[in-house]
């Protein structure tokens, strides 16, 4: 089976931090509360975006067999007390799927690109992708040759470990990509490098671009005000 | 005769939330009750985005001999309890019509084009769709030939259903597509399928792509705290 | 001489049927006062857009020779009553002109292209237009004989009125396109015919479209809770 | 030396309009007393849009030798008691420069290109400009010959002013092209028939175009409501 | 090793400025305050924008070699008491990076690409850089003949200093150019001379372009009636 994986970007209304200290209080419980009952339930991680996006304060990457899961999260959390005051200033949902470009069996039989599971490093890279349509044109063969030298390079930065989940037909974007690394200037690097090969004259667009950080949601919400 | 189809989706302002339960509650028995008088006259579905777009909350899936029915409807919300809370974030029109792919008899007497009638299966997913000016150039041979290859991978799944309806000239797209189905996974699979088609090299623009989860309005005003 | 004509959509905030009836029937009064006078000095009709875009609610084709006129009319509404709720989503500025595809005397000496003469159709059909600039590098030979395919179709659908309005150097598109016509499906048949032309691959944009509804400005504002 | 010249685009919320008579009056007061101190240092003039585009109220047109006068204004206007209503829907910032087109003593020993001099007609029409790369890749020559076909139609508008000042790396445009003109239908017969010309072709973006009509500050304020 | 950069653009809510005097002179406080304990730990420079652009009002130029620097920046501010009023309105982030086009000791042991060290001249211009994909492909040869061409007529204007820092994989843009000068008109001349270079023709985005200009964050705040 294939899970469904949903990155939730948050933004909370700056004037929440202009309600009474008590009430603020009991809608950062009802906020962990949602999160600790879902973790029960499914996976979710909680990413920082504070000091990097100015777009958004953090991240929950969740995923799950279910989308009940999901819809749950989401009417728990407006029907909180910090509800009217979080807005989802972006959200990509995409879904696992077993690549075209990789042998059925290459890592057993267990297949890891069904089933999301974090390394929990410290820093997850995550950006919507979408390909030229010339690109599908191409045949099977050239589009494995093109992902080999693709892959290759990516070996050379064997502590980078690459989550690719699949949206078409269920959000705007192709392909999100989320890749985790303890390292920023490594990451760069790869994507730098990325750029000359033969597959990247089919990128049609790869942005936005989240450098989220790995936090407690705790954390999170001392750190932005709430 | 053709019917005219809109897809209209809402977004509540989350300091509904803030109002008095009483004022609440009779804010959903009015937006419930207009529901219902509509669906004596023409057609109607609700379909729940909470937990799966970021952009809007649910939809109205509307169809109708009567643009006046149309009309009613918006009126009616907009001056209801809610309505001062209640956006539109997003809308399409189209109106059904008979294809120039498809033989005339296709499917008999009764064309199915011309009528819209929702299988209710579990998922509807949308979206307006533009083709390039160069599609238009090929002659009608050349785009039937396309569009066969199209149908065919279509009927690889055929518990998917389709309903094209076309907006030439009423509104910012070309068409709106919209296949139910009961199946994530099986949808998502027919999108990259047909990726590869020729004719898939003449879309202009295919979003924003909306899964929709069909739900009754009761339940989607209770889950999203209205 | 050439006339100026503005097509101007207007939004009006939902939070304005928060205030005390009287103050909104006062409102009103004004608005439908303000549109009476005008009416006296130039063209106008009011056109609603309620339950067809979710971007406006109503709007307001205004012709005249004296710029005075459309800066009166604007001058008056945001300093009544419901000026403070009501704002220009959109409007589209142009003026008329001579076509330079069809012959000066072609509907004798009166040339109908320089008077805004509504026919007060059930519908009418707007959007601003901008041309590819390779159209520009043909030889006005060849615009024409595309111009005179363009034409032939339109022919097929006499009951379809055009008023082509010009707007280079003075708004953000070239033209503004409206038609006139009772019917709904016609238009969208002729549209998209049209998208078979010759003339339509030197298309650059020709969205947002709007489907407007004649109606009075009592009714509109009716209808839209004012 | 050369100048620094601004276009700035104000709108005014409307809200303003729903504070007391008494602060209202000492608003305009204070924004009109700013405006006059700056007449006392640089150029500045005043051009309504209101009635014209949707998205701005008036614009300011400056022009200095010193940026300091620029943030003076701003600073200025911010403070006083209309700034926290008032806000700069969109600014264009370039600086006069000598034409690379146009020989060096064309107009004799005083350069009318680096002293933005206003005629003071009754309309002022403004653009921002960008040219395609495609366009710096041709030779002088090349470009010399198209901008003399370009400058021989506007000889045909002798009553029509240009004054084209440069962006380059301190704005988003390259070019902020403003015309004087006592005449629209000229200024838009203009503009159509410069599509025509060769350079035309490597024009990339030429939006948003304001249609601006000169009126005292008073004036515009009193119109707007203020 | 590498620094972190981040250059993040204030926008102050107008509101603030109805807030009683004595709350707004503790905000004030507040901010400096927080700006000085960063400036004891890592490189930070503030730059005004009032007067210059209209959608933000000043900017924190920030280095660091800690990703938890900007982080604490952040935080504190937004939790501080101007945090609700102060909204970041855009932000870039980037890396040193040693360039591949320039020989590994050109400036001796220290490679000044490496570590920011701001000259405080009096501007500093800001700008996102996007290349396009076909830049990509070509050889490291030719692209190093291009850049030479580009550093040529970069080193006619010694008096101009470039610092480039590196985005890719982790921001919307690829690069951040960020240039420091005492004088605009020279900037400008620089940037259009740069148009006709050959690596001009492979720019696909570099705006929004910023003309931010030195100022203590002291009079930075009384100057926007902070």
């Amino acid at each position: 089976p294939r899970q469904l994986v949903r990155f939730t970007f948050y933004k909370l209304d700056q004037k929440w931090q202009l309600l009474p200290e008590d009430v603020r209080a009991e809608g950062k419980r009802q906020l962990k509360r949602i999160f600790d009952e879902y973790s029960e339930r499914a996976l979710i991680r909680s990413y920082s975006l504070y000091g990097v996006r100015s777009d958004c304060d953090f991240m929950l990457w969740t995923a799950t067999y279910d989308i009940e899961d999901l819809r749950w999260l989401s009417s728990q959390i407006r029907r909180s007390l910090m509800g009217p005051y979080l807005s989802e200033a972006q959200a990509f949902l995409a879904m696992t799927k077993r690549s075209v470009y990789v042998g059925k069996n290459a890592r057993g039989a267990h297949d890891p690109r069904l089933v999301i599971s974090p390394e929990d490093s410290k820093y997850l890279f995550v950006y919507p992708f979408v390909k030229t349509r010339p690109w599908y044109k191409l045949s099977l063969e050239e589009r494995k040759r093109m992902m080999n030298e693709h892959i290759r390079i990516g070996l050379k930065y064997p502590q980078i470990k690459l989550n690719t989940t699949y949206s078409f037909g269920i959000d705007d974007q192709e392909f999100v990509v989320a890749f985790e690394s303890d390292s920023i200037p490594d990451f760069l690097d790869l994507v730098q490098e990325l750029r000359e090969t033969e597959a990247s004259q089919y990128t049609l667009r790869d942005t936005p671009m989240f450098l989220c950080v790995l936090e407690s949601l705790d954390e999170i919400l001392d750190a932005i005000g709430a």
